[in-house]
């Protein structure tokens, strides 16, 4: 933290960006601005964690401008993890990267008392806070009411800062606005990772819980500048796996008001985004990872490698971009 | 069995129903004609599984002619179960269920890896069959081929039979039915339980199957009769925790013949079967068994209990259908 | 009616089917058990109505056990006629068709008054009783109060029965249940055309008003036998512009109680069925159509023909089903 | 535009945001950047189009920096208007507003042969741009090959250049991007309105239709600012028929590149755009409208008017957020 402070062009941007954390001088908040990639596992042919190359990754972001990590987000194939898996593979993050990365580590299970559990292991492991999915499996059930007492329990149970994590596309479920709201008052519920990609509701969160320091952290890059102009603070997106520096430079645009190179940016990153997220998922994400000097890896089954003709498609929308 | 194959009245109807299990003399097939609740898991108020009263619930429902049991079906709260706590109910019910019901486990996890040893594990636990749900957390990526790949494996690896499960009200995902198509061609996969209600659906599965044996399960109590009339020969519906020897019944009908009775009674079914799924859930399924003489028990959170306006509203349901 | 009357194996069977018609003697209903395609509106290769094809049609369909006609369902292209080519058609066709039959004809619009000025024209034009689709175009504020509204102003002033329509697949509406039950109580609204396809539904709305008479058709050949199977009337089926005889072979053996052979020919129907409506949709009815000795003509523009490589995988579904 | 071009305020900003009409030189272009209401059509107690009170809120308007008016977007009702109405509507409207407000009307229907028709009569009637809706009824078919044929031969005849529109809340349908693309490169279709919300899209398309010249309007105040953030050019906002001058401050600092103060203006008008719409649909609108000096006037039925109590929480909307 000490470090960014002296970066001096980012000073006047984050002040900019986010005077609401000073409004609230009683919470002693985790700044999670900046950009995060939920980083991927990279597994063995065997389909165990390959921890060296999940190490040599961490290494060479770890010499860029990303805020942190996000380990087990949903590209992390977190829910292919053992329980005893989720918690090693954040022990061995946090033994690699350096202390100014902020790790944040996905603790949300189905049960809450399955994600109190998770979220104290994190904790210990070495997270500095836990990104808490929506449990989703029984959907019709889990409306505000559920939803708010969920999170509440977590939240006064856990000795990080939690965020909250809404991902329609993988669980078919929006934590509802209300209910976000509400949540936003807990001292130890700092932000929102939100992936929907509705900047309308980004914006109304942020109108609604900026008084109270509440930080929106926009979930893909397809729709990081808009997050910015309407007020997130930063981004955990799949795309931070294959082109972090970029991210960090629009980032960057952004927050110095440069609003017009970040466009030109942005416009080439919505098709790659695209790309290794919804259309080809996390086979297409660790393929393009491999061609960016990480390692992908293989993916756990059910998961699929790319065809061949996938393969062919994906590259084509990073040349046509030209990041290839 | 035995004692099955003692009552007259099925014979016929069982043989009308399911010709296709003669025709096809290699496959030493599980027939899972009839009725199986997926029975409810009673915890305690401190959120333990109460054991006394499950076992309490499976001897009364034993009495029954209830075909068998599915254990860890999606009304058994099995996505709020640890792995050990899954295994270790499904060894409890075995002892307590007489030999003649069938005992069906639900053995589905993310990841192949993890159904496949949750298969072996059930089986060992005493499970007869496994069914096992689509994994969807990664749903953009689970098309045809990935959940081919994955039921193939875990079918290829279990000492079971293994029953399909597609349940999108939970999932957010429908199995493709060229994906059931091939599928119903291993040996070992006998069957699917489909939920999603769309009976031109399952008249079309049926269709394409049923010269391999394959049978169709209806997934819910609300279209129970008209699957029979299409060719399903059973239902896994969660209403059969409360009005079991009535989904008994309606099963006697359907497979006799007498369709106007049938109509009758199916009619009062749908409003309380719809009550305990899509519109209460299970907290809803809980408190009605309490009604008719089981445990429901606590809910494990986050799901919530009823509102006392909630309760009236389920009460009623169940008396204006004449039920209570 | 008269020929009808004759037909001794349809005496039991619609009196076993519809006993509602006599519990409600105060209403003069119009009975509308049968099949009745929603006739395909054939187009000249500059997309004017050919009425003297549409008329040769209707001579060869007048010819088979059809109870009557649907001008101006989804089919028919009707949203893209005028409203003068709308009553224009319906009395062309009144004109065509034998007494015996039954005319219904689509007088659905998004506007009340609109709707209910076209009944009046349908009325005059010779329809015996209208279809009205539900408003659709501002869904968000259709909700049950609305549609109520809609329906009982056009039912007040329509001097034939209104049946109601609720298409989804092309409104994105339901219309709500306790709409339907609602508007089941007018004594001119005598029944609803439901393709929606949901049988729990189906079997839910009979169970509410058939003590008022109030008689349910299948809108789609998909899921006849399971509308018959609880307790429907009948069908407006796409596929009876294409195999007319077939689906009232189909409706012969459901009333009749021969399920099991009903079954048999069901199953063969649900692929061309979803081959003319969901998957190649008018094009691909029209295509069929030729193919069985119908005129099926061109299509008004923006409905493109077929590709070659469409009308193959059509020709191929009815061929896989033995039909061609 | 004469007195646009005198407001040096905006000369800098308009030109930073769409130099791309500078790059194609050929390109007629009209100019649409800037704000739209959509405006509603007043209708008396008897559901006639009020014309007196229609001028009067015109009058009104144009007193107002708002770029132009659609006359029969979604918002005008456009649906319950019969084709002569449609077009009495805009010649009616020709008349009352100043020559430099520019004058775009709807002039959407289902067919081809319709749209062009009323195209060309929206055009007499003195419309300077058609705003051409995707046809949606028979969605199904309705794929980028059909929608790019109807939308060419549209602007193949229209005498007025074109704009595409995309509203998926009211038609259940996405113009596809590779559609716009593709359409984009017609002399004669200038830009989309895009009601959708998905900013990712609105990126995309302004990414792959810069070069062209193509014009992009965000379809809703609540993305208004995102929309400018990623190069969109204006908005066409239900809102703006209640808070016009409001959408055009903010319209203002976005160009200006006032962010900060446009995010403070744009977080004030998310749930007032949300009640006016989503949440309330026209009847909404139109009563926001009484209380801001307009008339709003009756709806047609099937819309009813807003019930005292939905009243009272539209109120609290336009009061909580510093309205009223």
């Amino acid at each position: 933290m000490l470090l960014r402070a002296l970066l001096p062009r980012y000073t006047r941007a984050r002040c900019n960006a986010m005077p609401r954390t000073y409004m609230n001088q009683a919470r002693p908040a985790l700044d999670i601005s900046g950009i995060f990639p939920p980083i991927a596992t990279p597994f063995n042919d065997r389909e165990r964690v390959d921890y060296d190359r999940l190490a040599e990754n961490l290494r060479k972001y770890s010499r860029t401008p990303l805020r942190g990590f996000v380990v087990q987000g949903s590209n992390g194939e977190y829910a292919y993890l053992s329980r005893e898996e989720r918690v090693e593979v954040v022990r061995k993050v946090r033994e690699v990267v350096p202390k100014e990365k902020i790790l944040i580590a996905g603790s949300g299970c189905e049960s809450t008392q399955a994600t109190v559990e998770m979220t104290l292991e994190m904790a210990k492991a070495g997270a500095e806070a836990v990104l808490v999915v929506t449990p989703c499996y029984y959907k019709g059930s889990m409306n505000s009411s559920a939803l708010v007492h969920h999170y509440t329990k977590v939240a006064d149970a856990s000795p990080v800062p939690v965020i909250l994590y809404s991902v329609p596309g993988n669980t078919g479920l929006d934590l509802p606005v209300d209910a976000v709201v509400s949540l936003a008052q807990h001292p130890n519920i700092i932000g929102i990772k939100d992936s929907g990609g509705d900047i309308t509701r980004v914006g109304l969160i942020i109108h609604k819980t900026r008084h109270l320091g509440f930080q929106v952290l926009s979930g893909s890059a397809g729709f990081l500048l808009a997050g910015y102009s309407v007020g997130a603070v930063g981004g955990v997106c799949a795309l931070a796996n294959v082109l972090g520096p970029q991210l960090c430079e629009l980032e960057r645009l952004c927050v110095n008001g440069q609003w017009q190179e970040a466009r030109e940016l942005q416009y080439r990153l919505i098709e790659p985004n695209a790309a290794v997220t919804r259309r080809f998922g996390i086979p297409g994400l660790k393929q393009a990872m491999e061609w960016f000097g990480y390692h992908g890896g293989y993916c756990r089954s059910p998961l699929l490698p790319l065809t061949e003709h996938e393969r062919k498609d994906l590259r084509k929308v990073f040349t046509d971009n030209a990041w290839l």
